[in-house]
């Protein structure tokens, strides 16, 4: 077979670990990236995004053989540090042992999976190429460079791993039978910062994801290696308060003063930046086909954008790699079957994992607050530990389980929640809960809906 | 109050209808549609597109005192004439008495409404105005006209009426959180026709709604008074059979031949049609919001494309515009007011019908298939006889029970089916359906979830 040669729109993490595997199984991979090379130029301004990378992410860059040097610069969070309103610190376990989830830099990993890329001899990597056109039918795409100019590659196929706002997955809406949703939370977003100690040190706990849970509203913090916090505020566009309602900075500082009093202690000029930043949208995309013609497929973000509510956006678009990489071996490189089964095996777990981003806002957000809610937990988390077999909690098997798929985990998740209903139902539960009696119910009902084992 | 001005965009049925409510609350309405005026040029080439009125369409032309002219020209169907593979023709009724739905010819009822607009003397229409941008700030919409000029409109509110592929509605995919979602059925269509017999009168059951159900696909007629039937086959478009896969003459005819042999006798060309047609998709549309800025909105359509298998599509649209007439008068000419309320109050509205013409292609498509199905019918029609304040059966509801919102049939209907899953297991229902157990059971868990009726 001679060496056939494929297009990868977006140098994102995405589209360099897709290049990565795509080149070491043959293939002659272009890599364009619409921005400069973050590891020549600053375009990050010194903002250190971060984002959460899980067992599904770290399993998948092994499968794909990307070595463990990623993990070296990734902080294990092995619980949610809960802030209340007045100050108390409650420790919520994500998991159990030392089952954490890891806050990763975004421009760490990526910049990572780019000097790999850049090891692979099959592989070109072009910065500021910005896509300007596809041809679904051929995969030949247009870039345009800086000074304006355009440049044609043509190609065997192509893919566009070029993100949430994807250009290819715009271009494809002029396609017969393209299903397309967008669909927007009712909360945006700005980043706030937590600085350093002066000696590197973090002002609050390294190994923990932080959470000012307010119920309709969230603060968290997520650890960088420099000593700093990344924040994020979670609000509502509009109503009250929202980004809308609170406008006059006499508001802004009433706000963080009365909801979140001891991160003003940390925070970096919190109400000036509420009051410079625009709050971003978050929404969510959904698309069916995800490949056309057999020669032109999406990947990562630009087939499913999530919101960030779970922390899998990442791991699931290594998963949607990962995928792929199987199916190349499995299918003998004969891409007539790796595309549609690629995007039958994907597109489920994509639906999947935008369902349970979604309601997670809600999980996260309420930490703290619903009595009830905490009590099912523990309920949850007890019968768990006894019954292991019978029983993974939800978080566990979307973050801990990367033999689940997404898919699976919903499903399940759902059957677990009609009968904790049941359960909490059961009249005088919160005296009750830790009797005998609500193990052997629960016991009951999950063995008449599992059987032996989930 | 000076005259406020609006400006409709689209001369479809509900557009018509919009313009002509708005200007008898004393507006001045311009009317703009982009295809010639029907009423004197041959747009329709012959061709006789009827829809399904019922209940809810009628009442709300009622409440917006339009006569009931329309209805003089429409042709009840009491009934289901089933179709099956050995011609063997089964009844079914669509209600109680003289329930019926209605088929209406498009062009007429659009064309009625159109005569009432001309005799608005607050309105002014113009065809052949082609929407070419609007701003949704201010309601200016800029129209193209045949010979290439463009006119701009001044006015104080704009509404795209102008149906599923709505330019208005495109052109607000730029605005900042529009959500929207495209979805393609599985299946697409082409019409074909059934002659009149030489004396004028119809070749099949007049007063019928006739289908030849064959689970995965189907083939529908609905009379028009020219004595002619419009019939619609609805089948996948990939998979077999399919638009795809019927590409040889010799495959199209087995097809029809071996599917709806009785209808051979009556089909005018069907083959000849099949191959020369391209089936048209089936797609639903869904968004919000539905107004901008308190300027421009949505209704019909243009706000919800469904697909046609309740028959509901012009229903829902005049119930948007019995909606907005009772709004205006609610809230005294108050627009800041009368959008959102609009919206909020028909939003789920339109996605209940959605989501319930959605799942009736598998009500249609199954008629004669599922014994079972065909059994739970049987049981819901008793019993909703013997306790009609417990129990009205979902089609009902949606068709004849224009008092009852579609999102409350909606959410009724999905505690009917959970209700009936459990009767349909009771173990030997297929022997015992009509013995008092059954009745009594049913009655048990119908109180415990209605409590007194619905």
């Amino acid at each position: 077979m001679s060496a056939r040669t494929i297009t990868v729109v977006g140098g994102g993490p995405v589209g360099a670990l897709l290049a990565i595997l795509l080149a070491r199984h043959g293939y002659q991979v272009g890599l364009y990236e619409s921005r400069p090379d973050s590891r020549t130029t600053d375009i990050y301004q010194g903002r250190s995004i971060n984002i959460a990378l899980s067992d599904r992410g770290w399993t998948s860059l092994e499968k794909i053989g990307i070595s463990d040097e990623a993990r070296k610069q990734a902080i294990p969070m092995y619980h949610r540090a809960v802030h209340a309103v007045d100050g108390e610190l409650t420790s919520l376990p994500y998991g159990v042992g030392d089952d954490a989830i890891w806050s990763v830099s975004r421009s760490g990993i990526n910049e990572h999976l780019l000097d790999v890329a850049d090891s692979e001899p099959n592989i070109t990597t072009y910065f500021e190429h910005r896509l300007a056109d596809i041809d679904f039918e051929t995969a030949t795409a247009m870039f345009r460079r800086p000074k304006g100019d355009e440049i044609v590659v043509n190609a065997d196929y192509a893919f566009g791993a070029d993100g949430a706002s994807s250009k290819v997955r715009r271009l494809a809406h002029n396609l017969p039978r393209f299903s397309y949703s967008q669909t927007y939370m009712p909360q945006s977003y700005i980043e706030l910062n937590i600085p350093a100690n002066e000696d590197g040190s973090h002002k609050l706990e390294t190994n923990a994801l932080h959470i000012w849970p307010r119920k309709h509203f969230m603060l968290i913090a997520l650890p960088n290696t420099d000593g700093t916090f990344t924040c994020t505020l979670f609000l509502n566009h509009e109503g009250r308060p929202s980004f809308e309602s609170l406008r006059e900075r006499e508001d802004v500082e009433a706000f963080f003063e009365a909801y979140f009093p001891d991160a003003m202690d940390y925070l970096e000029r919190p109400v000036d930046v509420f009051m410079e930043k625009t709050a971003s949208p978050l929404f969510l995309v959904q698309v069916f086909p995800w490949s056309f013609n057999r020669k032109v497929a999406l990947i990562g973000d630009a087939a499913h954008a999530i919101v960030p509510f779970y922390g899998q956006g990442m791991n699931c678009g290594f998963e949607d790699c990962a995928e792929l990489h199987a199916l190349i071996d499995h299918y003998d490189h004969d891409w007539d079957q790796i595309f549609p089964a690629y995007e039958n095996a994907r597109k489920p777990n994509g639906d999947a994992i935008a369902e349970l981003s979604k309601r997670n806002f809600v999980e996260m957000s309420d930490l703290s607050g619903d009595s009830m809610f905490q009590l099912r937990k523990m309920i949850e988390a007890k019968f768990s530990q006894r019954f292991p077999a019978l029983w993974t909690p939800l978080y566990s098997m979307v973050t801990f389980s990367p033999e689940v798929p997404y898919s699976e985990a919903l499903r399940v998740g759902d059957e677990q929640n009609t009968i904790m209903e049941k359960i909490m139902a059961i009249p005088g539960i919160e005296e009750d809960w830790d009797e005998q009696y609500v193990m052997d119910r629960l016991q009951e009902l999950a063995e008449a809906t599992f059987g032996e084992g989930q």
